[in-house]
């Protein structure tokens, strides 16, 4: 497989063509930004950890029925994806109040949720990836409202399946961010990544952080808490 | 009717009982409010507009079947209403872009939106009243989602009434805040008020604010835009 041209370069990946049209290398970098841009730094390691971790669970959900673009991991920190074009809505997945959320209602982290929340973002960085409502999107026409629903049901099945998933190696899915896009065929699929850089994720008996919140908050090695999903994910349990 | 103890006082009015348990006196304010509380200032016969505004409103919704509050004007700035337990939402609908939904959605201020736009804040100023989805609303429990959808549908009667009503005296009805509650059998009703201190209102040929937001931007009278306003509405279009 050819790595041709740039397509993209994003906070956490660049994008290129192949030799397929309808086929991108995606490369992981170990970039990390959050606040919007506002906090950034380099942590080495980090681009392989995500393209691995990611690969993991896009494989995991294929198995499970989700489409998704994963085609497969070609190096450290590459994996082939069917290039998509990208609803620019942010699907958040909530079982457990963390971060906006817990700021939002006034919840206090960790309180679990007596129902999971499934929450709209417009990704649009110069606005600050704002919550939005089914009438926004509408408004705004970013996807139809068919395609939503299936969004929607999507990120629920992919709810299930990670938290099973997660479960079984020890790790607790507080929530996640997912993107969707369509292929050249027109077929919505789940795209982007699925990573600790996406998702929280805890440590089911100390409720250790192991994922960006790390990065966000200052508190212990990213490429430690990256790494500890890795092997958990790869080993099954393994810290027992 | 006599006038008992105070039962609450906001930022805009107070509530007193009523020898009648199931009717309250409200006593429309002078206070101004604005961006949380953060702004603030009396205007001499603010509160007097506003009650006298607010009765026509609800008589004119109450014709248009909509079910609601309002009993009858007894003062100057009182009216009776029935006593609501008030579902802690506010309903905003907007049919132009301006304020939060301008901003949140990088939208020009005067942007006709190419349909009607309801959205839900959660009533609580620690919070800081923040747009929640219906996700939040259930997971909260603040009603149940048969009467949030009957609180849509009637959002948007009134919607169909009110921008018809100022249509008729050359206003534009921007957009506009309800709060909804039950009445002691249990009947879901409009309640609080609307006034333009609750509603964005333009002049129809000249696009003049004739609404708090010339308060919170501190251009021009509060009491000659609210007078404005509810001298068109007694006397039908009063402006040609
Ligand atoms: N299969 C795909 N085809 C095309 N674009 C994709 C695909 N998967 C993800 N993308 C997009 O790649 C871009 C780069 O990712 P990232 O660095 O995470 O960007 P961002 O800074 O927007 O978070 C994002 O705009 C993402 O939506
Ligand atoms: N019919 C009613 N019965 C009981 N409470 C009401 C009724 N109508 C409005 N209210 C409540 O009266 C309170 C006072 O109004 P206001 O001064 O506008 O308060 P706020 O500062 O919350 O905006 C508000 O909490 C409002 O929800
Ligand atoms: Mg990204
Ligand atoms: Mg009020």
């Amino acid at each position: 497989m050819q790595k041709g041209q740039l397509v993209y370069e994003g906070k956490a990946k660049r994008l290129y063509e192949t030799e397929y049209p309808d086929v991108l290398v995606v490369e992981y970098k170990n970039a990390l930004t959050a606040f919007n841009g506002q906090k950034k730094a380099e942590e080495q390691g980090k681009g392989a950890l995500n393209n691995k971790i990611s690969s993991i669970l896009f494989e995991t959900l294929h198995q499970a029925g989700v489409a998704n673009h994963w085609v497969k991991q070609i190096s450290e920190d590459e994996q082939l994806v069917k290039h998509t074009k990208i609803i620019p809505i942010e699907v958040v997945v909530r079982n457990v109040a963390a971060g906006s959320l817990a700021k939002r209602l006034g919840l206090t982290e960790g309180h679990q949720l007596g129902q999971t929340v499934v929450e709209y973002y417009y990704k649009d960085d110069e606005l600050g990836d704002p919550l939005i409502n089914e009438d926004h999107i509408k408004l705004l026409n970013l996807v139809d409202s068919d395609d939503l629903a299936r969004m929607k049901d999507m990120a629920l099945v992919v709810n299930d399946c990670l938290l099973d998933c997660f479960k079984q190696c020890d790790l607790k899915l507080i929530d996640f961010k997912l993107e969707f896009g369509y292929d050249r065929s027109g077929e919505l699929m789940l795209s982007d990544e699925i990573s600790p850089d996406t998702c929280r994720l805890w440590d089911i008996e100390t409720n250790e952080k192991l994922d960006k919140d790390v990065f966000r908050k200052g508190i212990g090695s990213v490429e430690k808490s990256y790494s500890t999903v890795l092997e958990r994910l790869k080993g099954g349990v393994s810290n027992g």
